[in-house]
């Protein structure tokens, strides 16, 4: 099978970075001349072929925006779509959606079968555990900027659109406090993702500001499910100095641990406090109503959508990187008295 | 502008349907010899070009699938999705979206835009008063195969894969009047969709069956959302004659319902029985929780890409048309002694 010659080969032959060598084929305003030059003439020596697998080259007024991010079956990317979209209608685009799984194998697949030629930029959030950087690079390199949201690579100069995760959930935890909870556990998605870091970040600064003592225990990391919130909660039952409050790192999660305690007897409000993250329409449907963080992905998939419809228009639109903040919404679960 | 020459104009200069311009370009088992000669000399002679919108010629083994589908933001269609994505993904595909919005226009331009040269097969659920039965027929005749699912065009001949709205409808209302409840009222969906108008039927056939009236007041049609479900339960509590029971078109509007006779005090299950349709996760979480017809939403999406594959690897593959029963699961909202 033939091999082609991709962004990575001048890097290497050059001893700099693919960042710079798509930076330099795009000409944007942040590399120098002198490297421009010699990056040109070893992508000229080397044969390099812009367009890796497109039949063509890319026409930039195709109107069509490709969307790659990992689940659509979730409440808060649904939203995030939506709001894409809104933006996009709004400007005569069209959105075509690839999802990923979550898998960093299916997310490199996708990208390398891209129909570039029929597409005018792309809108990412990268899978758990991504190993698609260079892939990104050389998307940009063909002239298709790439807006990233929620997921964002952090070593990539590119737009980056995300939420405000650390104080949203240490908002949500001194809420907790301030209602008169000490013994809050906080039951997290996966160890490796950057939000869950950022989330358990903030559970632990309010803590610590204050001076509320974080057992071990009450720490458990797990998956996303309402399932997985069930078995959490079901192990801080267990614990020899159980929990009084219960920070969810999501919705689901949330409403899992408070279906466990329901069949318990255990009173959700008077006896455990508990509070999600997302705003899930579930959380208002539950009773007791479960509050929550509310999570700002209209705005994020709006503003993802107007920055790359931007970089679209304009070739030497800087990169920006944007963060929402989050929004405490206080319902029954987190109040004792009521 | 320039304007191509399509299958319908084909079809027009010969007198005969554009599905038959179709068919015989295929050259599928079902056009005679004759009919195939005359149409392949009309396209000649209008210097018909396959591939209206493509830049080469459909490769056939891209190991891409499209999916055009009016959302993805409820839990019916995002469960579709995954049914397809699991088919598609063991057999080395990857999913492609598309979303309508379930607007005709959108759907239109989608249609005319899709990148024919890199996808090897097509599956539809169509937008309401879809209108691009011909452009399914032209994307068809560049040899494309199509499979419908869920809001399937009834007059075209491909694979069709549906569930049974009727017996569904028929069998939630039979057990709302075998637990003791007999004044039944139904808000439903929006009069023009065919699923809305198989409920409607299978309801009416179900009352008339048990010989149980049906007053005008207790049908109401209005949209899909939580709200509209509220804003139709209030309409049936101003009724003269209310009713004691109420079949929801899905679970959304049926937990509507539900918020809005639990804030009235209104004891559901007791009082006023209540049934939804498509076993959305909340109808779980809800209290009391609700009985509903779950949708054979997973089986729906992996019939449909085991039926697209096989049309697209074997060329004389007979359309089929599959229909899937619903499941009445009986919770807590249907039952009077609880």
């Amino acid at each position: 099978m033939k091999r082609f010659i991709t962004i990575k080969d001048i890097a290497r032959e050059l001893n700099i970075s693919v960042s710079t060598v798509s930076r330099a084929l795009r000409d944007t305003y942040d590399v120098n001349k002198e490297t421009r030059e010699r990056v040109l003439e070893m992508a000229a020596k080397l044969n390099y072929k812009p367009n890796f697998n497109a039949t063509g080259l890319a026409k930039r007024n195709s109107h069509n925006i490709a969307v790659i991010l990992p689940f659509i079956t979730n409440y808060y990317f649904s939203t995030v779509i939506t709001g894409i979209q809104e933006v996009a209608y709004e400007n005569g685009y069209n959105i075509v959606l690839y999802v990923t799984n979550d898998s960093p194998d299916r997310e490199l697949s996708i990208i390398d079968n891209l129909p570039i030629t029929s597409l005018d930029g792309l809108l990412v959030s990268v899978a758990s555990n991504s190993d698609a950087i260079d892939h990104f690079e050389e998307v940009m390199a063909n002239g298709i900027p790439i807006v990233f949201f929620d997921r964002v690579v952090n070593n990539m100069e590119a737009s980056k659109v995300m939420q405000d995760d650390y104080n949203g959930a240490f908002e949500g935890v001194e809420h907790l406090i301030n209602n008169g909870y000490k013994k809050i556990a906080h039951i997290a998605g996966p160890i490796g993702l950057t939000f869950t870091q950022n989330r358990l970040k903030g559970y632990i600064d309010a803590m610590t500001k204050h001076q509320l003592p974080i057992h071990e225990e009450w720490i458990i990391h797990s998956g996303f499910s309402q399932e997985d919130g069930k078995k959490d909660a079901e192990k801080l039952m267990e614990c020899k100095d159980k929990p009084d409050a219960i920070f969810a790192a999501n919705d689901r999660k949330a409403i899992g641990a408070m279906m466990l305690l329901k069949s318990k007897g255990i009173a959700i409000g008077k006896e455990i406090g508990i509070i999600g993250f997302t705003n899930d329409p579930s959380s208002e449907i539950i009773s007791p109503s479960l509050t929550t963080i509310a999570e700002p992905a209209l705005d994020i998939g709006r503003k993802s959508c107007e920055l790359l419809l931007k970089h679209i228009t304009k070739t030497y639109f800087h990169p920006q990187e944007v963060v929402f903040p989050g929004r405490l919404i206080v319902r029954e679960s987190s109040v004792k008295e009521s």
